[in-house]
C-alpha cells in the first residue's frame, strides 16, 4: 500500500521495525537515545546546545503548539496570525481557548502572506507580542515564507512562534539566523519520516528561562520540560513518553542525515512535480497555481462530473493499493494527496495512473481515460 | 530482558509485532479499528454506549488527568486530594497549574485513605465540587478503595475522578454502578498491556455534554473531544493519534479477552506475592505493610547497607538480564518492581534470584547470600 495521506507517512522498514520492542523509557540505555534524538533535532534545526533546546512532548503537534502559546504568550500578550488556512485557524482557536488574545490577518488561501500587511498590522497595534504563522499549509500545500516573516516581526520588535509541522526537516530553517523566534513546533511523523505519538519545539534556552510559570499548564508548559531536562539530563522526560515512536525517530534521523535536508527537499519536491504535473495532464486543477504550490501537499480540486464522490474515490484507490485522505480542508470540494515520506516521484506517477482508472470505476471522465 | 518497571510493561510479541506498520489515522479502515478499541475499552469499563463515552487523548497519563480536572471542575470548582503519594501530588499540581483550587487532605502514605476523614472534609468545605483520588499509587504500591471513596463523595453530593492509570483493566471498576463518577483516567501501557502514547478518560455522556466549554485548553478538553466523536463519528480523532500504539492496543485488548479481568488481576497478586514473599526471605523490607499492599507495583526499602548504589545495583540486575527502574518517588530511599506485564510468578522468582546475584555484585549483604 502507498501511503500518500500528508503525514503520517510512508515510513522506510528499518523505521517501523524499531517499533516492535519493549523499552523502559528511563532508563539509562533509553534516556541516551532521547538524548541523541535531541541532539540530532538540534543539528537540524541549526541550533547550538548552549543557547538552544529541543523540547520533547507527547502526544500530536496541536499540543506543541497549544504548548509553545501557552509559554511565551502572556495571558496579556497578542498574537498576530495570518490566516493562511485552516491550521492558522486552529492556531487561532489554540489560542483563543488558552485566554490569549489574537488578531487574525486575512489572507487569500492561495496567495503568499503579503509582508508589508503583516508590518503594517504588527505597527497599528503594539499591543501585538507574537507573530505566528503555518510554515507550510497542508489544507492547501500553499508554503510561505517563514524566513522573511521572521524578519519582519524582527523588524518591528516582536517575537515569532513557527507552525513548522509539516515543514521541518524538508523547507530551510536556522533558528541561529533567527533572533526574533520563541518556538517553532514540528513532530516526528511528517518530514523526519518517524511515525506519529511526540512533538518537538525548538526554542532558545534564555527565552524558555524567562517565560518560567507563564503556561498555565504543567503538561503543557515548555519552560517546565526545559528545567526538567537541566535538572535531570537531557533525554528525561517528566512523564511517560511514547518510547517506541522515539526509537523509530531515532533511526528515522539516521536515514535523515544519510540523504541530507537539500536532498529530501529535492525528491518532495520531484515527488510534488510529478504528480502536479500528473494530475493536469490527466484534466484535473491543482488548488495553487504552480508559483505558489509547495513541495509537501498537493490540493486537487475535486472533479465537477456528478459522478465525483471523495469516498468512492478513496475507496476505488485503495483498491489498486494507493491510499489518501478522505476529507479535505479546503472552502472548495477536494482532495488532497502527501508528497512527503519514503516515496519517489515513480509512486506519484503511479499514483496518478490509479487515478485513471480510480476515476473511470466511479464514473468520472478524466482526460486520459477519454 | 525481563522488563520489571511499573508501566509500560512487558508486552505480547503479538502486541509489539502490531506496531510495525504504516497506518493512515484517517481512513476508514482505521477508523473501525479505533472505534473498536474505544468499544473494548467501554466494555471493561462497565458502561454502555448509551450513557458512557470512553474519550482518546494522544499522550500520557499526566495528559488525560489534567484534561479530566480542566474539563469537569470549573474554574470556580474546588477539588479534595487526599495525598496518598506523589501521583496525588502531581494532581495537585495539575489542577493548580491550571488555576483549579485544591484543599489537599493528608494520608499518612502506609495507610488507606479514612472514609470519614474524607466525608468530613468534603461536610466542612461546601465549596469543593469533587473528590480526586488515586486508585493505585506507583509511588508506594498502596491500592486505595476507589469504589468507597465514590460512595463517600456521592453521600456527600460531590463529584468524582479517578487517576487509575496503573489500575484500570486489573482493579475493580464499574462507571455503571457509579453515577457520582465524572471522569476515571488510564493509559494503555499499564494493566491493559499495550505500549505508550495513548491516554484515555471514561465519562458519562450528560456531563460532557454539560461541560462543554470549560476546560481553557482545547488540546486537553475531553468535552470537545467527546463533541468530536459524535460529529464525525467515534474513532475519528481531532489530531493525529499514535496510530501504531493504538494499533497494538487493538491486540493487546484482544489477549485481554482470552485472559479476562479476575485472571489478570489473580496473575498480578501472585506476581506481586512471589516477588513480596521473595524479597522478605532474603532479608529486604516492603515499604507497604502486606495487608496494604497493592498487587500493581512492590516499594522495597533501600538495604541500610552503605555500600547500596541503586544505579549499580540497577545495572548489576541489567547484566542479568532484568530491568527494573533506576530512581524512586517515596520519602525514603526504595526501588521499586512492577508486577503488571506479560509476566508470571515464575518471572518474579528469577528477578528475586538476580537480586540476590546483584547485591552480591555490588557488595550489600542479602540474607540467602550470607
Amino acid at each position: 500500500m502507498l501511503l500518500l495521506i500528508p503525514g503520517p507517512v510512508t515510513t522506510h522498514p528499518d523505521v517501523r521495525a524499531a517499533l516492535a520492542q519493549d523499552l523502559a523509557p528511563w532508563d539509562n540505555d533509553f534516556r541516551a537515545v532521547c538524548a541523541r534524538v535531541l541532539d540530532k533535532l538540534l543539528h537540524i534545526a541549526g541550533g547550538s546546545a548552549d543557547e538552544h533546546a529541543v523540547l520533547p512532548l507527547q502526544g500530536c503537534g496541536h499540543f506543541a503548539t497549544e504548548a509553545a502559546i501557552r509559554t511565551f504568550v502572556r495571558r496579556d500578550g497578542r498574537l498576530l496570525v495570518p490566516m493562511t488556512g485552516s491550521y492558522a485557524r486552529r492556531m487561532v482557536r489554540l489560542a483563543q481557548e488558552a485566554g490569549r488574545a489574537v488578531v487574525e490577518l486575512p489572507v487569500p488561501l492561495n496567495e503568499k502572506v503579503d509582508l508589508q500587511a503583516v508590518a503594517a498590522a504588527l505597527a497599528a497595534d503594539p499591543a501585538i507580542t507574537h507573530l505566528a504563522c503555518v510554515y507550510s499549509e497542508t489544507s492547501t500545500g500553499i508554503v510561505q515564507d517563514a524566513m522573511a516573516l521572521g524578519v519582519v516581526a524582527r523588524q518591528a520588535g516582536r517575537r515569532l512562534l513557527i507552525d513548522a509541522v509539516s515543514a521541518f526537516g524538508a523547507l530551510p530553517f536556522d533558528i541561529a539566523a533567527m533572533p526574533e523566534l520563541d518556538a517553532a513546533v514540528f513532530t516526528a511523523n511528517k518530514c523526519l519520516e518517524g511515525v506519529p505519538g511526540i512533538s518537538f519545539a525548538v526554542a532558545p534556552a534564555e527565552r524558555l528561562k524567562a517565560a518560567s510559570g507563564q503556561a498555565e499548564s504543567w503538561s503543557l508548559d515548555l519552560a517546565d520540560i526545559h528545567q526538567h531536562a537541566l535538572r535531570q539530563g537531557r533525554g528525561s522526560f517528566r512523564f511517560t513518553p511514547p518510547a517506541q515512536a522515539i526509537a523509530a525517530l531515532d533511526v528515522a534521523l539516521d536515514l535523515y542525515a544519510k540523504e541530507g535536508r537539500a536532498a529530501r527537499l529535492a525528491r518532495y519536491t520531484a515527488n510534488m512535480g510529478a504528480f502536479y504535473d500528473g494530475v493536469r495532464a490527466i484534466g484535473l486543477v491543482p488548488y495553487l497555481p504552480a508559483d505558489v504550490q509547495g513541495p509537501i501537499i498537493v490540493n486537487v480540486r475535486a472533479p465537477t462530473d456528478p459522478a465525483w464522490n471523495l469516498q468512492a474515490f478513496v475507496d476505488a484507490l485503495k483498491r489498486r493499493s494507493v491510499l489518501i485522505s478522505n476529507f479535505f480542508d479546503t472552502p472548495e470540494p477536494s482532495f488532497r494527496v502527501g508528497c512527503i515520506g519514503q516515496v519517489t516521484p515513480h509512486d506519484m506517477q503511479r499514483a496518478v495512473d490509479a487515478m485513471v482508472e480510480a476515476l473511470d470505476e466511479i464514473g468520472v471522465r478524466s482526460r486520459r481515460a477519454a
